[in-house]
């Protein structure tokens, strides 16, 4: 397989470089991508040891590596265009038709996106994570406060969707697992009945959930498949029943489901 | 202040548009820049309900929107350019240069970037985040499988910065809460002496720390300047001492944190 070198170059996280980068990578097939972050280039030195490197991967691999550019530094960005390899200058590229299209000039400064820039946004999603990790997994059931509550059987995916809404966007996101006592009854408990409208069920085929919990604790009854089949099958039905909405994380990311549910419930918080 | 309207319009999460549109908009003061997600545009309906939608906010605002695209499909994209609008898109603009930069064609599907396209790097970073919860705030000392282990004070900023190391790096990032007991006999417990390189310490001013407190326990001793000035100078002693590396949590955000300590302590994940 052809191998190609890809620099994600900041003078921030990079975080930007990298996400764009990693995003219009994964359409391309056939390559082996080595992908290298280089955050927090804000001198003449690093600019060196990057363009030092870009010339040791046009080497190594026989081709010219690809830089994604994001420094905001004029002069530093300018260095680094020097490089031997393919420059892809992201702020250079867009910048120009976002002040038109905008109608008013840029003050650039570095770390905007990814750092304390908008401090009251920042300590949202801190107190938001703050939030989900003390409503998580049934540790406290106060919901009040809540944005919204993830249900579904243990294993099915609601913590870690929980804290990538909280830490992303600040959503004050708890969840509650419907263990066997909440579905031996076939309806839902009290504490979750009243907040119904904040309510997002997620749920997962039986195969796929034996899978997850057998790496937990193998060869249990949790992990059985007729104990998953029952649970999943009856969580289902509950949810149906209560008209309550439902995904399955069995083949969608955590991101996409973030992404469904914040739309379906209306949340439209921003990115960081 | 000016008003404009921005949608991040995606037959995916809309993750990557939104992330390059935000930290493209970061750079502009002065605006009022009302930010729209539409994630999962997948059908002409979907994109005239965006059309419609633009046409309202180039009505409202007096000014045309803008619209950052990351739409594969084809058909859907050049409908969608059909816009009031001003179109930035992204794939549009980036694919030609890449596919010459890398030497070969894409193969354009949808999704790729936030689903679970790469099943092992995702599974990866489920068990990173189960693993930095498990081994979160003193839950386990037992730190053989962490790669690494952000040490300090109660409140310091080591929980989301862990779980945003394991969310989106797939890092197993352990932390361990610095405490009296802990401080009082100025040197490491022995089972975070024996991960020395594995160690990280987080600090963070008093003043800050202060505020932090007293947002959790109003009024308490633990929330009192002199508690947490005696914390924070003993930690710091102590992990200086020890040589173990010291990042301030005051004026950096997780994501500034984690970049810097991922790059300083070697661990070159990807990202996603």
């Amino acid at each position: 397989m052809l191998k190609r070198t890809v620099f994600f170059v900041s003078d921030g996280t990079a975080i930007t470089a990298e996400t764009l980068g990693h995003s219009l990578l994964t359409q391309f097939d056939g390559l082996i991508i080595n992908q290298v972050r280089v955050p927090f280039v804000d001198s003449e030195e690093k600019v060196r040891k990057v363009l030092e490197a870009a010339q040791q991967a046009a080497t190594d691999d026989e081709h010219l590596p690809v830089i994604f550019n994001t420094i905001v530094d004029g002069d530093l960005s300018a260095m680094l265009a020097r490089a031997n390899a393919h420059m892809i200058d992201l702020f250079g590229m867009f910048m120009e038709p976002l002040e038109q299209a905008l109608g008013v000039q840029r003050s650039p400064s570095v770390g905007m996106a990814h750092g304390m820039h908008d401090i009251v946004s920042y300590e949202h999603r801190m107190e938001a994570t703050n939030y989900a990790l003390a409503h998580d997994d049934g540790v406290s059931i106060r919901f009040d406060d809540a944005e919204l509550i993830l249900v579904g059987v243990s294993r099915s995916g609601k913590t870690p969707t929980c804290l990538y809404m909280a830490l992303h966007y600040g959503v004050r996101a708890a969840n509650y697992p419907l263990t066997d006592d909440d579905l031996g009854d076939g309806r839902l408990p009290a504490f979750l009945r009243k907040h119904k409208k904040k309510l997002y069920g997620l749920t997962i085929t039986p195969e796929r959930l034996v899978q997850i919990r057998e790496t937990r604790r193998p060869g249990s009854r949790y992990a059985s498949m007729k104990q998953c089949r029952n649970e999943v099958e009856t969580a289902e039905a509950l949810l149906q029943g209560e008209g309550i909405p439902i995904i399955s994380t069995t083949h969608s990311s955590i991101e996409e489901i973030a992404s469904r549910i914040l739309n379906d419930l209306g949340l439209q918080k921003q990115l960081f």
